[in-house]
């Protein structure tokens, strides 16, 4: 039985007879002194074998290769002074190593070698095929202890602290697409019906809450078959929560602790209290997003009223036809931000219109007030308009005004861009700030302009305020997203729990009453049977390991991820099946492959 | 804010005022004073408003009707003592409504009322329909409570007891179909190939071992298409677990640990360890079966070598085509079990014949060794061979010996179900017994009648004893179940961890090299890299959590769960789907309905 793993072991065992098993992380031969450094996914110790001390197991050691599996009995020993290894926890000590049995081989020329530096830099398709081996690598392994180190913080907190209960909600359910797409799962008992895997417990945890169980968590698995992003998987994970008479109020405290706690267990830092917060309008004025990157100012600001009646088109009809003209104003960008980038050609310019806009116009601060611009501009700027602008913006002398025009949607997306591309290229962004922060009262609708209809910008189930019953359309939704330097990683609402509130969002988003019916008719029905008020938030476990871990990919801190392609490398899923399989469900495929 | 739970309020609370949310349990009108039991998750208390003591909230007590949603805020009173209610934890006290906020009301007839007793007689596919009320009945609360404490109690133990880390293992998998049938899922974006839901994470935890994770644990989600029985559904819930370089010896006590810690938290029942033990041979041979309840004795005896030369040819002809004779003695049973019942019509005869056997052949011992038996057998029976019977059998005056006949299978299944049965109706089991037991030894295949090929008895995963390895067909497995009272609720093995073994048995089992490198060859090809020896076990938990809640069902122990139609009477899934969503997918149904 193995006494110690690997990485435990310490000065104060020195002279114990041990126990260790894992894998060969390397193999040295010293003249005629073989060490081995022994892997397990605690870390690794180094093991000793030699003709003259350890005469038992030196033909043993001799044999053994990278990745062999052995079990090694041995006297933990100091290690001489010119051997000390203090970048190794255990690096004080060795193994003299009595016995080595060998338990399994490799047999195969491995397709990466796990201990190298230079298994950073092997393919990744390469990685995902042999999962297995990636999985040994110290970065993946520490990735998958840091992920199980996460989900066991929130469950701790949440049942202990706050005495929430962990219950499992349906896998095989009913498809009500509502924005993304649904996988689908034939029934065979009831031929010509199908499930679906849900794209969050949504509504079984709002019936949960009708239910009477108060307070509901659970880590669950969602799916979406959308076209695959760099940052998607068409299975997810989600810290799933939700709660019954709690005030918005109540539910970011509560949640705020639940962070506090996750970041103070796993990486032992103590995040301020409370959170910032940012409406959602403050932040689209701001930042132009809704999930700004706080950790660096670089604010716009919207300038509409001073350009509306300039003589340069672009803004006066931008704000006529409703739209906005806002400055993202850069300190010292006169010398850091070359002409070259910002017109056509350039990346920046190319970041402008890849969002949209049509080109980027600027300003230059010099001394004394003096500016250098675009004709245009020059043109049709009074020495009042500039004073105005410059003061607006706080400009000082050295510093780059970049104009965006048009509707507010592309200047939002365009100068937000433009924004997190040059904060990142001039240093500006502190990467050891940890910032969080509450976006709040999102609007309840946005308008899709291809379908020429509101679409909730949450789900439909996400309460109005109160106080904007009058007219759904414009209502400010109780909902709330947590933002994470500038990546959303958790978003929640109070719920609608009235019948009527609830068909008036239906209406809005312009499902007819039967339609309405024939898909959540059983949630308006429990609406009719005593429905708390309540509320809850979801959490991207994915996304949020992944911010912690420092990757770049989900798919870093997810043991068995899909590619883009969503296909699993290792087991070649998904795949075809047996004919037999699918008469049996009674379905086929209409796919007909290009000859 | 909630100050407090109903069901916490006590003596010790007496004057306070207190802050309560819930539903309205119970309401009664006692000649002007309002009575109303306020119930959350936790239990109910007794609110009480009069026009005198609290005139503000008596206008709103009196429009509450059951399951209205209130606000409560009230003093916490002494309940004098003609009305004090020992059987309520809260029944020393009440709370003095100051003012009752409505949350929301009933507008419907509801279709059981929760709090009455009578609730319990409701038939089942109503309960599902409105599960979010079924849910709220204080036996259905605890059964969900009962379930997260068992699951927590689990994580706890593996986590801080035995450093397990939780991994996710994917939903959208490969289809391997070995047994049971896959539920399948198209992919969209590779069309004509399916993904399947995964029957258990058995390969991925096993590649888990082979990254060298160590010790594994995962709550997972698996899914089964068959053709329900009354206690099965289409996904169940397992404990999974997986460990590397443990023995089965320490795999056993390791999980007698977890198993312990379970019943000690839910519970309070200290169970006596080690777990008693039995071959697979011996429980065969003792109970006709390999999950044995070990509550009652009632063994079986066999008598094949006593009767072999009987002139009585079911007897003789049983053992000479390789079958057996067997008896299951009962004690006292010449008194309570008459000719009635095991002749043709009478239930003893029915449960055996539904089993398989022909009849049943008996023997009733009355006092100085006389007996009282079937001509066939009086007639063929030496005084000798009586004598060696009565005494293999120990049987006393007053007992009946029933027969079973014939090949070993149908024997055993009828004997061991005669058994259960009868021990069920003279009262031999003690409900106030826990056995637990494990079964080892298992063999590795059985013969598949039909489709004429061993099949794999656990898995074709499951290591063979290495001293049977010269004859696979007839080896041991390295597998054990664990039995709680006659039920299982775990299965596992050590796994084969060498191309060669596994090779072997797929070959075993009749795949072809071909195709079992086309299905399982990841896992092969994983073997070749250092892959450690391991082992694990799977809980059943919804079966588990049932056993302990005193259910008979386990629908009674999950939230949602279908029918055994594989449907969810509250969502309607399965259901249509939008003939876009099929198109999208490249998939047509071909079931014609019937007109």
């Amino acid at each position: 039985m193995r006494t110690h793993y690997c990485s435990d072991l310490r000065a104060s065992d020195i002279k114990k007879t041990v126990t260790l098993f894992g894998w060969v992380d390397r193999r040295r031969d010293h003249g005629g002194v073989i060490f081995i450094d022994l892997r397990d996914r605690t870390g690794v110790i180094q093991i000793v074998s030699d003709p003259q001390r350890t005469p038992e197991s030196y033909p043993d050691a001799e044999k053994l290769r990278s990745e062999y599996v052995v079990k090694i009995v041995g006297r933990v020993s100091q290690r001489p002074s010119e051997s000390l290894n203090p970048k190794l926890p255990t690096g004080e000590v060795e193994i003299y190593a009595d016995s080595i049995e060998l338990l399994n081989g490799v047999n195969k020329q491995l397709p990466f070698v796990i201990s190298s530096t230079e298994a950073e830099l092997v393919r990744e398709d390469v990685r995902l095929k042999y999962r297995y081996l990636d999985l040994r690598r110290d970065r993946m392994a520490k990735n998958l202890q840091l992920r199980h180190a996460v989900v066991k913080a929130m469950r701790r907190y949440l049942e202990d602290e706050q005495q929430f209960m962990e219950i499992e909600t349906p896998i095989l359910t009913r498809s009500t697409p509502e924005g993304a797409r649904d996988y689908l799962v034939p029934s065979r008992a009831n031929p010509g019906q199908w499930y679906a895997l849900p794209q969050s417990p949504q509504l079984f945890k709002q019936l949960l809450m009708v239910s009477g169980c108060d307070r509901y968590y659970q880590i669950a698995r969602c799916f979406r078959d959308e076209d695959l992003r760099a940052d998607r998987q068409p299975e997810f994970t989600q810290l799933d929560i939700e709660m019954s008479f709690m005030s918005q109020e109540e539910i970011l405290n509560l949640n705020e602790g639940l962070v506090c706690h996750i970041f103070k267990t796993v990486k032992n830092i103590d995040l301020p209290r409370p959170f910032p917060r940012l409406t959602y309008a403050e932040s689209m004025e701001k930042y132009g997003n809704d999930r700004p990157d706080t950790r660096f100012d670089l604010e716009l600001v919207d300038v509409s009223d001073i350009v509306k009646d300039s003589g340069f088109k672009v803004f006066s009809e931008a704000v006529e036809t409703g739209g906005k003209v806002k400055i993202l104003p850069i300190p010292g960008g006169n010398e850091t931000i070359s002409n070259v980038r910002i017109k056509p050609g350039g990346d920046l310019f190319k970041e402008a219109t890849d969002a949209g806009a049509k080109g980027i116009a600027y300003i230059r601060v010099k001394d004394d007030h003096k500016i250098d611009t675009i004709g245009a501009i020059k043109d049709n700027l009074s020495e009042e308009q500039k004073i105005e602008l410059l003061t607006r913006t706080g400009a000082k002398s050295g510093d780059l005004l970049l104009f965006g025009a048009g509707d507010t949607d592309t200047v939002n997306k365009s100068l937000s861009r433009l924004r997190l591309v040059v904060g990142e290229q001039l240093g500006l962004i502190d990467r050891d700030q940890l910032n969080l922060l509450w976006i709040t009262d999102f609007p309840m609708f946005e308008w899709n302009k291809d379908e020429k209809r509101f679409e909730a910008l949450h789900h439909p189930f996400t309460a109005p305020n109160p106080e904007d019953l009058a007219d759904l359309t414009t209502a400010r939704a109780q909902a709330y997203d947590l933002v994470y330097n500038g990546i959303e990683i958790g978003g929640g609402s109070l719920r609608i729990y009235q019948k009527d509130v609830q068909e008036k969002v239906f209406t809005t988003i312009g499902l007819s009453k039967e339609e309405a019916y024939n898909k959540f008719g059983f949630l308006l029905e429990a609406f009719e049977y005593g429905t708390p008020p309540h509320g809850g938030i979801a959490y991207g476990l994915d996304r949020l390991v992944m911010l912690l871990a420092k990757e770049d990919s989900i798919r870093d801190v997810i043991a068995f991820p899909k590619t883009q392609q969503a296909s699993c490398l290792l087991t070649e899923a998904p795949a075809t099946v047996e004919p037999k399989q699918l008469k049996e469900l009674q379905v086929s495929s209409t796919y007909k492959p290009k000859s």
